[in-house]
């Protein structure tokens, strides 16, 4: 595509202010977006479409979300990660409700307060090892249901994969949505990384969401090669009331939806979800190999998705940032993140672990 | 671009599901983008950027914007127009805050109550004959400051050009802020379709927004040719604060920020902002003219902008809806709003006109 | 009571900072209690009794409050009027919700932006002559349920009596009840005067709620004699759910609720509520009666409960509030909002009117 | 007051529903009035007074929360302690504020989601041993401030005493406040038994809240002897604007407020607030003399203030239920809190050892 651009650029008084060969290991949201789904706007585009949802664009994302999801699946498409998950929650929950999640969860740590302060929602947090809850760690806060001085927990929230990397088996999920509906709670889980979990396990979506129980899902495209653009997808109607109400309120209806439809359609109508986010996860392990062979490097939880945690010395990692961007996830302890893309390439991974090793040994 | 689409088509997964030969006069968001703003997006594709707005396509747009609103303004890129307008009212409100408006306002009618549900305002609105607020309207609702039985009047806002497609002038807009100012009261432009004010009024920007008094600004992207993204404008920076965690509470940033920066440098940079408002505004005169050439048939505001309101009889408009797509406004009185775009023709607006003769004919 | 208190007043550390023999037309808060309210709370005092509303006197309120509203009520005693309303309101509306009211409402104007700011909720308001909805002037905001870019309309909300002092005949709120259930909305009755309606339409007060309709209502105590204490009681208990947690979270819970539920039940075991609203109503009557023999002095509204709306000369008004406190309703207009409370007495009224004469004659 | 009573009681519709005699150990909130602050309330009665906190009794609050807590002390009354923390809270953050608090905090785990409901707040809580937060457990939540993501750390609120009946020294809470007040952080108390921690202490309350510097503090009213009430007392007014407004919107506003505020005083004006908390907290140290004389129940923390906490085996527990009224803190663990009110008596205390003793020994 850089050939034919160079050849004959479309016309736009916009400039390019980047060089689009420098990548580094801080986010998957550094990313651009894959080229494929840059070229199915084009295709949405032209003539007009009805605005707020009821295009062509949309109506057929609904038929490619049920063939991953099943029948039942409805897709909300929302802007952002922090919308879908708002949006979720509200969905799942009454003005009094509590949703549980893992202390380390996006929606506790990253959300800006946006549950508790578009939402009202109090979030009843769970410490874990892993960032990931089981039904022993729900317990800890699954109480109280009829006291009315406690914000009723009608949710659990997981993530999948989660902040921390981790990936929930099937089953792991199964047994936390059988828990929670047990005590007549839903199960939201947010995937903004679902299809790195999918490519982890190697199974299709639905094995970990609907068909083992979660209610509604919180489904990522920014990280998975779109511009922008998630979907919440209601897997259990039931009860589920009016989320087009709940998504315009919450300031997340796009006018012109078919943009964000067209990119999910890129992303799901056949496998680009899936070599997207195997991509990246083969990066992650590429990495995490490169790194284990480094003496003094600890690697901190199981690499599963596409995210390494490492712990190193604080000056090591001070001297590798100024080569490579990245965050530190516990400065104090000397962790720090390194998330692959799907635009990662193992030379990316090779230059990078080489010149860990060269702070490693200064 | 079609030509060489159809030569060399770019791969992707996701199809085509619409005609891009149909358009109607339903909306300015029942458009696409514009050629040069899908364009910009592929420039601003490749490589790593940091996320959440310290990318280099969001520090550019510093620069585009200073050169239209001067030197004290300041940018912060949104999703959406109920966003923008949520976050700004928010950045000029205190929590016993409220903002004097007019009945039909966007804000008061078309937002799903997300200034009064995300933001908790209370909205005081005014009827006005044409949308537009005047210091004696806004009397009607200015007092009561010291009252705490009264939500505090702490913001007038105005849309411009109104959601009736009139336009303010520049001393309009003075005499607004001026009386707000007066009353210690903050004054918020909402400019979904601000450069059609501009195109209408034939001056830039500036001249009716910060040159007279206004303090924040919503300023419209997706209207105006962009796929999505708007941003609020601070130009009264006085008082003014962390504009970057209200943004991020109103679940309004977005990861790659850059791909909405470079669609507003596109639209900014030069003049397709301009082009593309003119030409719009002047699709609704040829309309009107064409209208107004139709027994019948009566024009309700001034056409200033890029909106017609008309009356005519009900089965009228029902036979018509069937040919081309558009909005009641007033069903019992028999109210229409036909919107043109940046890419409405003019055959389509001779074919509409002639349609509406030969169902007016019937 | 007085004579013994002189004779054997109770120990206290807080000394008397008023004249108790001074009373004015400014508000019906501006009466204390009624002593026998009073002297009820010395009955619930004294022992243990569970907090936060398990104690025996709120178990027997609830027969209390069936005994006039039916054996489906069901009250839940609150703090003060804003949150009996705001409360209510919460019950019977989703957080898509939005709430018809006139535009005088006392939701509307007078509770600080609390429906919006605590609950979320947009009000829908309409012009009304009289503070009373009809259902045509409903119908105005009575629409666009399946549009999610409009707060949808769950209840009609009105009050009893109304902010300007008028009362609904039973039939006319089975008529609004009527239109809101067959447009599948709820009506709430705001009852911080229920007894004044009551007393003036010499009916029992089910007789314009549950009977003709009303869902549920805010039960005025305060008013009509209490120290602070309003209930509200769910009429109709289909779809509201969880009334306790709502209590809570919008912090109306009151630990010690025996204090408030003995002084609900002091007014409304046998007669007082209605002897204290007869009173009220009876003194606003003789008021009307003096102020219609003025030359000069126009009523605004029909007297119906305790309220007398009159229009006078402003310089009037000014003196005359030297000697007796009232306020202002709309000062350019001259309009003026005398209030009659049950401790109001004939001497007062007939001191005033005479005080009103004299400085119409100046 | 009893006798005279039964020679001549009051006259009132209201009957007595309890038994006076019983009192337990569940809550200082099932303890009613203390009979100098039922008192007070007939002292205020009569006459008319402005509504809503311009009365001469609210007036001369003033004077006596100066007395105590300095001439820079504004009090601000209020129903409820939720009501108080959230106003208070409130008065303190900006839209993007958060709170840190203890995890054990009433404002975390008992006012049923009503900081993050009412006033989106969102809480950064930190575990504790012992319900006190110290510097360094500050510091597990006080970074940040610049992240968007991150709800702002914008107050520190400690409980004086705590939940878990331990009471801070006044050096404790001035290194909380030094240690807020440099990362700029208010300091919030919540004082619902503040009497309690000052007669712990002996020494004055302003010793260890303006003295220290804390900013704002919830004084407790209820738990004290009143039948209801609490102020929200602002110590530091630097940056605290429109707290008038805020009680309003919060719902805390009450109309007669001349009652609440007159039974603040009756506890303040001398010294019935200390006599009253002392009383209290030698119960508790009576209980806990008693308690630790038996075999097999241990005593869970240092009883400062007028609580006990006790490990003892679940079936004593819930026989000794039988006996008393009291709550399980921790059923799972068979940790119970015993509570001592200011009518707690010693037979009480010593009939309750007894029955404790006869159950360990069944």
């Amino acid at each position: 595509m850089a050939d034919r651009e160079a050849v004959n650029p479309p016309r736009t008084d916009a400039r390019r202010h980047h060089d689009p060969d420098v990548r580094g290991f801080a986010s998957d949201n550094y990313a651009g977006a894959h080229p494929e789904v840059l070229a199915a706007l084009a295709l949405a585009n032209g003539g007009h479409q009805v605005a707020y949802g009821e295009d062509a664009y949309t109506e057929n994302l609904q038929q490619v979300v049920r063939s991953h999801f099943g029948p039942t699946a409805e897709a909300f498409p929302v802007f952002n990660g922090t919308g879908a998950n708002v949006v979720a929650l509200q969905a799942v929950t009454d003005r009094w409700g509590a949703v549980i999640c893992a202390e380390s969860a996006h929606i506790n740590v990253d959300e800006g307060g946006a549950p508790e302060r578009v939402a009202g929602i109090k979030l009843l947090t769970v410490p874990t090892p892993d960032g990931k809850l089981t039904p022993e760690l729900i317990d800890r806060q699954a109480y109280g249901w009829e006291d009315e001085h406690r914000a009723m927990p009608q949710v659990v929230s997981i993530a999948q994969a989660t902040e921390l990397g981790t990936v929930y088996t099937p089953d792991e999920i199964r047994a936390v949505c059988e828990h929670a509906h047990a005590h007549g709670m839903k199960v939201h889980v947010d995937g903004s990384r679902l299809a790195n979990a999918a490519a982890a396990l190697n199974v299709p979506m639905r094995t970990f969401t609907n068909a083992v129980g979660v209610d509604i899902l919180s489904l990522g495209g920014t990280k998975n090669g779109a511009l922008f653009g998630e979907a919440v997808v209601v897997l259990n109607p039931d009860g589920i009331r009016h989320m087009k109400h709940l998504r315009k309120l919450s300031m997340q209806l796009a006018s012109k939806m078919r943009f964000v439809s067209v990119q999910l359609e890129a992303l799901l109508a056949r496998d680009l979800w899936l070599r997207n986010a195997r991509h990246a996860n083969e990066m992650a392990q590429r990495l995490a190999e490169g790194v284990r062979a480094v003496h003094g490097v600890e690697i901190l939880h199981p690499v599963q998705a596409n995210a390494v945690f490492a712990r190193l010395p604080h000056d090591v990692s001070e001297r590798l940032q100024k080569r490579f961007r990245f965050y530190f996830w516990d400065e104090a302890a000397g962790d720090v993140r390194w998330m692959c893309a799907f635009d990662t390439t193992e030379d990316d991974v090779d230059m990078f672990v080489a010149a860990l090793k060269e702070e490693m040994a200064r």
